[in-house]
């Protein structure tokens, strides 16, 4: 699949980054005393290239929606209309994303990559196809879908940083869209069904038996090609993570920041520094979810995640639950006196 | 010291929480899936009295502000004066609490309860007295400062609920106190010197010893009144601790639930606890400090933080640093569309 090749990924910049260091010392704190929050407005103002740093003019969550043929397994606690029905209610703001990002500041896009259901226009100008292959037992999408998947993902990165977007979340949902996740979490971090699998959407015990054996079944067929991030989104995956894996390449290339949700983005997290390496210097972790699979694709990743709050959502919400921190550790860069400005008496 | 009496604590409303238990149920996503911030939006009703939730229309932060006499062993970072530039810095907007308060929404109150300084008149209303006993020595207060800073405390909660705060954010400030407060923590907890005391504002190896051999001789003093709140705060406490323990207690009385930051609020919680038993239903924990001794005071506490990202700055920062998490919870279960608004199948 020689059509997906994405060019050098730049790096943050450095004299940004080293001045965001000299200046958290001059600021009216002792040194260290914001912990975590010192080190993540260092690393927006190395993004931006800019010190002091910018409050984030434009922050904008992309939903990824699609339907997975492994639904039909019954692996979730929903069926598999509800990915339909979950699009109108996020286009009309009933949804829990909604509600985090209103919270937040962030604005809201919708992108129905593979529902099995007609979406209005101007959500499905990137859509890849309706649902997926049933992974235990047949590849996901084609090889040509793997490339429109990844493609549609790039075109929305642009589409949003030409918009002005200068920080993105991402998110994601679906029916059945943890299995597809925790198989490729397992491929690509090698831990074992049983200890990939969660209860997604809250699935009952009979239910995570057919998760569990769904999953067993998928990753017989994916662990070959594990190796390989395109064939193993066609073998095992889905338009949805194929899409995310475009976009997070891309937002990278685009020198845009990017906050990442939970088990799903974090897989389309790994294939993307795969496929685009460097690529991760542009993420951070927003929350570690309480999907199991969750923390090895963390720890594979290198990230330790802002907030962990047993969140299990989707949607992109416990990223939004952690982007104000992220705009507080800017702003405290950016807008804080200095020792100097404030005639304190330093150390 | 009977003067500090105070009347039985209400418990938040058994009623609204139970409806807003049933209310989780019914919005559009599986059940438990926003983890911490369901049990934070009930507790946001049931402190409300009312469910759906309202969002917080008037949150305020007041940060405590006073000088210790053990600041002259040398156990800061900082010379004595930056306590009274400080409290400048805040009244000027420049503090790392300003920045903070505008991310999150809040509206800042400085209260000077016993900074060695003359500061502006609307500040210093509520001032006992100048500094405090070196505890290691001597007695911090008198019996009748104690009951003065627990009274201005009470009033300042009286007057800010008056005002209209529906959240109230507490922060402390003024050099030497996180030895005063692990201090507390030793005599409350259990733990020893050398397990309390921690960097504060980063003081150096030998800065260390000192604030070390400092908390062993408070201690010594302060063990044998460790059961007794006001004298504890008399031998070993100081006014602004005296004044947060007065707030906190109050807070509850008047139905306001209060976010708290770090180690020296959380030290002030378990005597206000004690002073006004059934007050901590009516408080979360922010955050998680990097004072060592804070972890052993949110465990007697009781209280799981919010967010736990290294934090050790004071001022509310931390618990300010989770406010957004609050608001989210609260508007989740007062904003998100049901299952039957929304025409979206349930599980």
């Amino acid at each position: 699949m020689r059509d997906v090749e994405f060019p050098e990924v730049p790096r943050p910049d450095e004299q940004a980054r080293r001045q965001a260091v000299a200046r958290q010392e001059s600021l009216t704190k002792p040194v260290g005393s914001l912990g975590r929050l010192e080190e993540l407005g260092v690393w927006i103002a190395a993004c931006q290239g800019t010190c002091p740093t910018r409050p984030f003019a434009r922050p904008r969550l992309v939903v990824f929606a699609a339907d997975h043929g492994v639904a039909a397994n019954g692996v979730s606690a929903y069926p598999p209309e509800v990915t339909a029905q979950m699009v109108t209610n996020l286009l009309t703001g009933g949804a829990a994303a909604n509600v985090a990002a209103a919270n937040a500041g962030v604005g809201v896009r919708v992108a129905d990559i593979a529902v099995d259901a007609d979406t209005p226009g101007p959500i499905a100008g990137h859509k890849v196809r309706r649902g997926s292959g049933v992974i235990g037992r047949e590849d996901a999408l084609t090889e040509a879908e793997v490339v429109a998947a990844v493609q549609a993902g790039r075109t929305i990165a642009d589409e949003e940083v030409d918009g002005g977007a200068d920080l993105l979340v991402v998110g994601d949902m679906g029916i059945a869209n943890t299995t597809v996740a925790a198989t490729l979490a397992a491929a690509l971090t090698g831990i074992e069904p049983v200890a990939a699998v969660g209860r997604g959407s809250g699935v009952d015990d009979r239910g995570w038996m057919r998760k569990t054996t769904s999953i067993r079944d998928a990753l017989r067929r994916g662990r070959p090609v594990a190796h390989d991030p395109l064939n193993l989104l066609r073998v095992s995956g889905g338009a949805d993570v194929a899409a995310l894996t475009g976009f997070l390449a891309q937002a990278a290339v685009r020198r845009t920041p990017v906050v990442l949700d939970g088990l799903l983005t974090g897989v389309a997290a790994l294939l993307a520094e795969d496929l685009a390496p460097g690529a991760a210097r542009w993420w951070v972790a927003g929350h570690r979810s309480a999907e199991p699979a969750h923390d090895a694709v963390l720890r594979q990743l290198g990230k330790e995640p802002l907030v962990d709050l047993g969140l299990r959502l989707g949607e992109g919400t416990g990223a939004l639950a952690a982007l104000p921190l992220l705009t507080l550790a800017g702003r405290a860069l950016g807008e804080m006196a200095t020792y100097e400005e404030a005639g304190v008496s330093g150390p």
